[in-house]
């Protein structure tokens, strides 16, 4: 890939969609000179109009079979029908095992795909979490600079994801399928403690009562947590929605919207935002100096120590100070 | 602190628990001085005596409430009463709150801290949770060198602290208070993955029927999980107990015996030790890395570079890139 940062930039600030993807493409790279790119892509950005273009970043997470690509497309195509720009983002970690999902994503959600309005970019295909979180947050910037009025960061209930997206989004929506009274309510506390919105799909058909019900034990559950400074009387909460009828879509939107507002009234949108920012810096730090374990001799070096601590021929603490003397990088030394 | 580390050998060998008491102080230390000693001396333990003792490492989690110093003191009594010596590591992080709480530990298992075959050993008040898991697992190493049959490693439900112990425990305990049908059954998905067995305590009583119900709610659960292959049949399971009326607890050790013999035999504990020395080398590569932004300089520029970055005048990647040139620490030069 040769890079024309100043064509990228006037690509992306044109909302350009092939500009963003090829854009979104660089962040993703791990390549030393395309990290570099990136960054100096971003900054250029920031300050490309003279304003900070701001979109509403919005996490999103439920298991496989809530019915997560059909609430996405009927939730995006509601908004471009009300002339606003939409795009989705996933990041999913477990997309590493088949490589990424490029045709399965755009399948999945055909009409919005296909939705001028719309941009769908699939998740990357990366092994390392904290590297998804870090790409895709900039993938969000870039997203926001492309002038999208909403970014959707879509993930999977797989171990950190929602705590990576949920440092990257504004807002958390969490979506759960009804439940039978004897199945394993298996939702994580944690993510409770991000969740703004919770929404029960398939409030249709049979499973009408079902939502309801399942509906009702979050919102009580919800009531149990305590109060976040953050959030205005009522939230978080728990609501019905039906993605195959489209039903309860606009109004989950106008909650959305709701608690935006408040937020950005109360300066919390602001505060997020900022603490936000100086998070993604320690993290980019923080795998900058890890990076250092990543070169071939030390992953020679991590294997064949780790050989001798698992064969308890030397301790963890011995065996890690010979690794760091030979990265030079005892911070003691 | 003068350090004389063949003495403390000979001392802990010995089973001496001042001598103990002193290593474990050593081992909690941050001082750069001491963390070599530390390692020396656990070194050295390793082939004190020719052979390598091995402890049964349990690992207890318990919110507060629940009863997990009664139960502890119950359990750990009747373990002594058998003849065994029995340690009891707190691994909690919130701790460092309150500086620790040397005398509020001693006085919440009271009698079994007067036992000459038990050795209490209160939480180490630090902040910063990886250092208390990575100093946790070297005070257990003392303990097992100091001849303990048993070291109980406890901590309480916060974050991240059960998958740290879980990655220094055999096996690992859950205690559970009996709940009501509208309360929130807020267990992590997390503990229910590394749980081997979980209590449901309080099982007398008013609780008892609500403690029949929560154990067959946790049975029910634990069935709907995939089977791990350290697991024999009818593993993990759900029990209930009264520490208050030294209930069960004789049931759940011979449980948490037989469950032992199994992993011994099937070869599950070699490899599981193993994977865990690695991991513990890995975390020790790490955390060393990272402290390179311990020192007060780099804390002076992170927060300096972080407020630049919080405040918009440049972005995470940007900020990162000079502060990692000023470590001179770069991976890709």
């Amino acid at each position: 890939m040769t890079i024309d940062i100043a064509q990228l930039e006037r690509g992306i600030v044109k909302g350009d969609r092939r500009s963003l993807s090829r854009a979104i493409t660089l962040v993703e790279s791990s390549r030393a000179d395309h990290r570099e790119a990136a960054a100096e892509l971003i900054e250029a950005l920031k300050g490309a109009d003279g304003i900070a273009r701001q979109a509403l970043r919005i996490g999103m997470s439920g298991t496989p079979g809530v019915g997560k690509s059909t609430f996405i497309e009927g939730f995006g195509r509601m908004l471009t029908g009300q002339g606003l720009r939409v795009a989705v983002l996933a990041v999913d970690p477990s997309s590493a095992r088949s490589g990424g999902s490029i045709l399965g994503d755009k399948t999945r959600m055909d009409l919005l795909s296909r939705d001028p309005n719309a941009f769908i970019r699939p998740s990357p295909s990366q092994t390392h979490l904290g590297g998804v979180g870090r790409r895709s947050r900039e993938a969000v910037a870039l997203c926001e600079a492309a002038g999208y009025d909403i970014v959707l960061i879509e993930t999977v209930g797989v171990g950190q994801s929602e705590t990576v997206v949920a440092e990257m989004a504004d807002l958390f929506v969490l979506l759960l399928a009804p439940a039978g009274g004897d199945e394993l309510q298996g939702v994580k506390r944690g993510i409770m403690e991000i969740a703004d919105i919770i929404l029960v799909n398939k409030a249709d058909g049979d499973l009408k009562s079902a939502a309801s019900r399942t509906c009702a034990d979050y919102s009580g559950a919800l009531r149990l947590l305590r109060k976040r400074p953050q959030d205005p009387d009522g939230f978080p909460k728990a609501m019905m929605v039906s993605a195959l009828e489209n039903a309860g879509l606009e109004i989950a939107w106008t909650e959305m919207q709701s608690l935006t507002d408040w937020r950005r009234k109360n300066s919390h949108w602001d505060t997020r935002r900022a603490a936000q920012a100086r998070y993604w810096f320690g993290e980019e730090v923080r795998q900058g100096l890890l990076s250092q374990l990543e070169t071939p001799d030390a992953r020679a070096a991590l294997r064949a120590l780790g050989d001798d601590v698992a064969e308890g021929r030397t301790t963890p603490a011995i065996a890690a100070r010979a690794l760091l003397d030979r990265l030079g990088a005892l911070a003691n030394g």
